[in-house]
């Protein structure tokens, strides 16, 4: 397939690797070019977001609602695509933009599929990643090759592009609120003498017991917070993600609002360039702990 | 060994009858005597506390910090015991009574283990229960043959009995933290069209992919509060010791907090003897959408 | 002077006709046509935003941020004022665009005041309000004639706009946090026997004895959240302003974060019509007492 | 009339010298007994609790539930009261303990009348307090010639003492969210270049211009917590009382729990024997304005 692909962060070169290796046509444009070595074989770099006009379908892979805005409508990637063609949007935005990206591409006669992932960049380039994936149902089928070679397990949530990015936002919410509980759990039992580390091996190998937390577990105990697999301050923006889909449903999310005045406090602390687990220093300064 | 055995609810029951298949001579005693069908074979049933005063061993599964002081002070369990007897006690309780208790133990020349678990009756009676085990070392070790019957994995937490309490109760909290935590996930990406059941199904095969998570996330999905696994109004206990154990050590504990408040709420709507789980109901009425 | 006045809701119309009584020559727009006798003598209403363009001093009172960027950016009535007109914007809007409109009026050879206040429609129509005021001290001075006019007393602080927004939206957080408080205050009462008419007369006699506060403890007490004085909904948009105006500084609010959920929930339960102090019974609902 | 006071601390100490100088027979009872120049004219000490049991009227005025407990139950001062002898207990204590003891007054023909007050030791000297009452109503008519003496203004709350005790509670709670959302406020104003002096002077002027509030605001405006009108380990104590009363009608206090971490907060970094306002600077060191 004449894939071309946007967005050439540590998620999106693995990415386009994968689809290069696999066979897949791939023209890649990033806002700044990217390092060539950093690029995996077969992928061509475009000069221009219009050398992605041809594409049958296109991959993205943005870091923000306000980087997808500024590629696909202001700077008109929409427009120039042909109809017909399929646009993956595998970025965690709001919901809201995704409703109106949805719009938009109907309203062209192109097709918007929402496949935000679960995974960090090292899943993304071994194709580990878990793909949450809505939109219309034909162009989901006609992507059928591409989805082993993106991800893992493709999870379906339906034909309403929104509902993948719900979801989305809705698991980078839980996992921050299980960071915090570990974070919460490991200071309690160290303060009656229990330290973090055999604490939260025990809790990862039992009731914790998924490789994601035994991961953070093993930052937390050992506060190795750089450098930051995802982001501090990305991690306040996933939140912000969730109470303002929240919002738009009158739905309070107590854990949520909780979380971030914590990510808060580490943005005043310094730690925006942390791993988003550093959030667990919040609750510690404020026990004198830190 | 000749063990006495204090408690016979559904998780005393269920270690009772595997020390008595595993050949010890167990004597056991419960505030109302239990109907005998109940009981596994070979069990032999005190008429009195004062029966279990030859115990090599006296292992207790009891409710809470009321019922442990009410059988071992008041009614003078722990002055009966001879010199060298082991009490290995298997209940979450407070830190400070733990810390009292191992006072007392050693002040009668009696040895004090904390051994609280995780996992709920059924893991007993299979004895796939984990132990969170601390107290003298000497101890732990004379019961070596013991352990393994208990549960299916011992984890050391030193010599401090209130340790095991506190790692414990620290445990307790994170778990009911990924409740909620998957209440509010569930509940915002059921507000953008992802049934709770589809969308829990996946959050518990990847991030939260351990087997205690889908558990609950079955329950939350299907609704299913009744009948309790464990009683709502006992995860409010917990969460109360978890902050009270914080207070004491002058340590803030915001999800915790915020947990109390939600499970106050449930007590409130008259749930107190539905599942802990059903506290995400509370997030759902204050989102217009019980 | 001459004076334009944007914006003749309820606020606006009352501090309009306090200008044209006191002799001032206003001519007023709003986006929709006023009915005439809901306008005070001696006010001339504009057809068109440009009949503004030669006014000495434009005040606004417009609803939100996006209605003032509607109509000074948008529509373009900043650059049709003549160079050295002074606006003076006393609506509640956020830090950032009361930032941004400092620097824009700048470049324009224009001068922005910004005086927020504090008092109800009735306050506006009887001179009765408070002024938050901050902008550039030479126009602030040139309007010497007209605080006298707009309210009972100027608070000034400095000459940056935004300083009188961020102590506006504080104001309003700590208004918002009192009104929780009462209810918080006279259900905990209620539950103990103590009525919330009784106690609130007591509370707002002695610790909250302020007449705001007595306001608000007579609707609580009476359950009368309705006609609204300001809406629940606008309520909500102001707590957003504080937390917005505190995330923009990295400090976390943690009652505004709570009252953020409370107003969330009474929307969820229909009430954004109702008076702000309905965010009470958010609380109730939560203590199975609404 | 023949009076005991028991309690000696600030407050107390004022309240026996109001009475004794009213003409009253005073004999007071201390833990530790006051330095003889503490005590106002008139005032006898009595060297045992058994000399006031010849008492027709025992005032008590201590510092917590305990120390009522220890003197009234377990010491017997009830049992050895008169019957018909009136208590008069104007300390701050549960709910709890205020229906217990009413039961146990009643139960030895005792009359108990709670009157837990609102003021400061300056106020309780020269008779301002504000005094919360209720209890059996020929009690509380009985001492008519006394309130007078003791306070500004009696608040009659029925004849269930512990209303009186819940009706103090919540008042605490009112006036400790009163000083949370000033510090708050000030916090978020004085980040946009308002200084706290100034933006408290006017919110003390404005919304919140009720003399306690205007106190408060001066303390937070100077950061002048030393020495303290009233320790913030004891303001922790009362939010405690608020949580419990709360808990013990399935009542969640949403900001009462905010506030609870915020006091642990304080007391982790050691200003527990600051003025109760200090825990305002919970708030500054989580936004790293400490």
């Amino acid at each position: 397939m004449r894939i071309g692909f946007v967005g050439l962060g540590a998620m999106g070169r693995g990415l386009a690797g994968r689809l290069a290796k696999a066979g897949h046509e791939v023209r890649a444009w990033n806002r700044t070019p990217p390092a060539p070595h950093l690029l995996g074989a077969g992928i061509a770099v475009a000069a221009a977001l219009s050398d992605l006009a041809t594409s049958e379908v296109v991959v993205s892979m943005l870091a923000h609602d306000d980087a997808v805005r500024a590629v696909f409508i202001e700077r008109g990637l929409l427009q120039a695509l042909p109809a017909g063609a399929i646009h993956v949007n595998m970025a965690t935005i709001s919901v809201k933009l995704a409703r109106e990206l949805g719009d938009r591409h109907a309203a062209l006669g192109l097709f918007y599929v929402a496949a935000p992932v679960l995974g960090r960049p090292d899943a993304a380039a071994e194709g580990r990643l878990q793909l949450l994936v809505a939109g219309p149902e034909a162009a989901i089928a006609r992507l059928d090759g591409l989805w082993a070679i993106l991800g893992q397990h493709v999870w379906r949530f339906g034909d309403r592009p929104e509902s993948a990015n719900g979801a989305k936002i809705a698991s980078n919410l839980a996992l921050a609120c299980a960071i915090e509980a570990m974070g919460e759990a490991a200071m309690l039992a160290g303060a009656y003498g229990v330290p973090a580390g055999p604490y939260l091996e025990m809790l990862t190998a039992t009731l914790f017991a998924s490789p994601a937390f035994r991961m953070y577990g093993t930052l937390i105990a050992e506060d190795r917070f750089e450098p930051a697999g995802f982001r501090l301050a990305l991690g306040l923006k996933d939140v912000n993600l969730a109470l303002a889909a929240g919002a738009e449903v009158s739905t309070p999310l107590a854990f949520a609002s909780v979380l971030r005045d914590q990510f808060l406090d580490g943005l005043a602390h310094g730690e925006g360039d942390h791993d988003w687990s550093a959030v667990v220093k919040a609750g510690r300064r404020h026990a004198g702990r830190a």
